[in-house]
């Protein structure tokens, strides 16, 4: 018994007329009295594979009564395909059912158009549909191509701590982690909670951002990532934001922003060169039913140079640009989504990278340009997503970098170990800053980002 | 200027008397007053490379300044060198010093001998020595070699969720993620804490495994795995214990326990030989300076077969061994790491799976065997490092599986989109989980798991 995977028969990968075992769950069943035609998915690639069974065989009648999530062990001769779209099928020798559905009419993935909607609220059994299999598959695929990228360039991957003491960016709310009995909390003796009998002897929290902790890496080891969870506890319950999602963080050493900006944009096409090749089928599928330009949009992003602008000339195209925005439009005041939007789809056409912004609405580890006005920030824009990719060169210089905390109000005491870097050895530095699930929709067309997650909405997982 | 990675230079990727630069962290000066060798490291590999700087360059004076942590870029001519044990060296034709060392005297980070315990102190710069340098470039490929491993095998990379509502085992302590106020509890009417104004309009927790979760994609997608972040909050401060850990957890349909032992073997197999393919130089260093037989005991791990031995048959073995252990051995209860160590190292002299645990320790999901006393359950035992891999076939018989809840006095409401699977084409299935700290750990011949994980005991991190 050679056990396949269907993706790998139907890739040609076994020869003609040999015989072969494929396992999986049905899709659909259709034949006439004498001959049944069984759609079986593993999950391996897009399409199902066909097994043809004649009335011959032992366990004909068990066959017929084959409904849709059935799971069946398939074993028999493979053969080109006479049907349309398919390349192989397998006259099955022996169909062994191994798991029953209860109750198939009630079964809640029914091969008919399902919304996502209400595929998010059985997130457990999604995965066996068309659109959340391709989606899983193109997940996987930006991720193992966001490993690839780094490893043959040589990062180093770093997986900064997840519990943490401080905010990365003096910014952003933040999740508590803690042990203390909320129903008894101990207190010191002026009556506030004692965070020194909490897990860890302190207040902790979970991470906003991997990047100051990576820093530490890149200025010893050059060039590193790191690809983890982060966490925001903003209340902003939109289709856009996910309290807890994956970041990509690449910090370089001796990397100024417009090598960081080049990066970026290798990087990116990179990936969607990745998911073109490798999940052709998935890909196929979500253009046909989902988002009509998902393929062409991505050939576009990867054969146009992405524009520069500065934010200050950005800010002069759009005032000339006739357009009424709901948002001002001023030096100093951040770029709306509706500012972005024009930029890149109206005005560029294509990704642009918005450079050295304002300092006082940006974050205090980035570098001070010489106009003393403006900070070495990038943002990559693109059309049909908006903000895609954040970065920024750090701040390497020590005295600049005290001044700023000292304008953002942090204690320099809290930082002393990431002063140190400007104190021993100090290098230029840049990095960036890619959500990963946001990649995810933009790719698969998907208009909510919870559809780009693991598990919303089920038991298991709080986030909703 | 063709700015080249210190370890391609010393391998050779590019033509000897080619002009090159590098950039780096200065390791170590010497020198006369015409001549000065500097080494510089950028952490690319575990070598520095040597420059070679003439005091006919403009800047020798500043040259011969440097200090151990000092930042330079360095262009020059690459060619062969005469020195023992390094390929290639740069003629330097021009220094540029980056960034000096304040106080060169207090630099933690000096050319000699530090233990682990002090560089734990000074964790953000420790990743500048030989040994964590070696450490994160070990575990870099280790991290990549996980994903190879499943992604050349078909298997789906599959993010489970972080923050959860449930205990994946019904055991283990759990850390509460929360934003609720402590200071001032909102309360309902009955006075107890009102969990409903939480984040999450629920009580929510980190997640001690993804098991469960992955599951769900298993029965969707055939082979999947997980590798990301994991939490347990028990109180054991040890150095073989961390509350923050990640985790790799394969997890196959249509595979019974003896599938699972095999790509459990199959895969540390796999993750050793590309360490040693891959990292001779870091291993190399390993060897001499922390674990003599670093090299050596990865490489009979690859070349011997795993010996398998069911639980009953190793409780005999034990109970024969004419051994005193502090322990009691009998059939009935758990294996202590004494037994293990005994079991792997003395009596086998390599790895064993031990097999078929007695149903009432093990957890809810794992399959109950004929015999109706003990569960289809595994450990990997590995000389060295006791149990490095736990696994098990999982329930797939739903009425098995309410009978073990109800044993464990889980609620099958809880669980209802668990059961589901055994109700819509449940298949046989199994999985493993590998904890990856512990798993550098001994390739890295540590003695403290602290030492495996990205800045312990530093600003920015809880764990300690």
């Amino acid at each position: 018994m050679t056990v396949v995977s269907v993706a790998q028969a139907l890739a040609g990968k076994f020869p003609e007329g040999g015989e072969v075992t494929v396992r999986g769950w049905v899709r659909t069943v259709r034949g006439s009295a004498a001959l049944a035609f069984v759609n079986v998915s593993d999950g391996s690639g897009f399409a199902p594979i066909q097994a043809v069974v004649a009335d011959g065989l032992s366990n004909f009648d068990e066959v017929k009564r084959l409904t849709p999530g059935c799971s069946v062990i398939v074993t028999g001769t493979l053969v080109k395909s006479q049907g349309k779209g398919q390349s192989f099928e397998i006259q099955a020798s022996a169909v062994e059912v191994v798991g029953w559905v209860e109750d198939p009419l009630t079964y809640p993935i029914q091969p008919k158009p399902m919304s996502p909607e209400f595929l998010r609220e059985v997130a457990h059994l999604r995965p066996r549909t068309n659109l959340f299999g391709a989606v899983t598959r193109i997940r996987n695929c930006l991720s193992q191509a966001v490993h690839r990228y780094f490893h043959e360039r040589e990062f180093c991957w770093i997986s900064t701590p997840i519990i943490t003491t401080s905010d990365a960016e003096g910014a952003g709310q933040m999740f508590r982690v803690s042990t203390l009995d909320m129903a008894n909390l101990p207190r010191d003796g002026a009556g506030n909670v004692d965070f020194s009998r909490d897990f860890f002897g302190k207040e902790t929290f979970l991470t906003v951002s991997g990047q100051l902790n990576v820093e530490a890496y890149a200025l010893a080891l050059s060039k590193v990532y790191t690809f983890g969870p982060t966490f925001r506890a903003e209340n902003s319950h939109t289709t856009r934001h996910l309290a807890e999602f994956w970041m990509v963080e690449p910090e370089m050493a001796f990397a100024d922003l417009a090598e960081d900006a080049r990066v970026a944009e290798d990087f990116l096409k990179y990936l969607f060169k990745a998911v073109l090749n490798e999940r052709a089928d998935d890909m196929a599928f979500i253009a046909e039913r989902v988002q009509k330009d998902a393929i062409t949009r991505l050939e576009k992003f990867i054969e146009a140079p992405f524009e520069r602008i500065e934010y200050t000339d950005a800010i002069a195209l759009l005032q000339k640009s006739g357009k009424k925005f709901d948002y001002p439009v001023e030096w100093g005041l951040d770029l709306q989504t509706e500012h972005e939007r024009w930029l890149t789809e109206e005005h560029v056409g294509r990704p642009v990278v918005v450079t050295n912004y304002p300092e006082h609405f940006k974050a205090f580890y980035m570098r001070l340009n010489d106009d003393g006005k403006t900070v070495a920030a990038m943002d990559v824009l693109a059309p049909g997503i908006g903000e895609i990719i954040g970065g920024s060169q750090r701040e390497e210089r020590l005295d600049i970098l005290d001044a700023r905390m000292a304008q953002f109000g942090l204690d320099p005491a809290h930082y002393q170990w990431y002063r140190d870097f400007r104190r021993y050895g100090s290098v230029p530095h840049a990095g960036f800053g890619l959500g990963f699930e946001r990649l995810v929709v933009y790719v698969c067309g998907l208009s909510n980002i919870r559809d780009a997650i693991a598990y919303p909405r089920a038991p298991g997982s709080a986030e909703f």
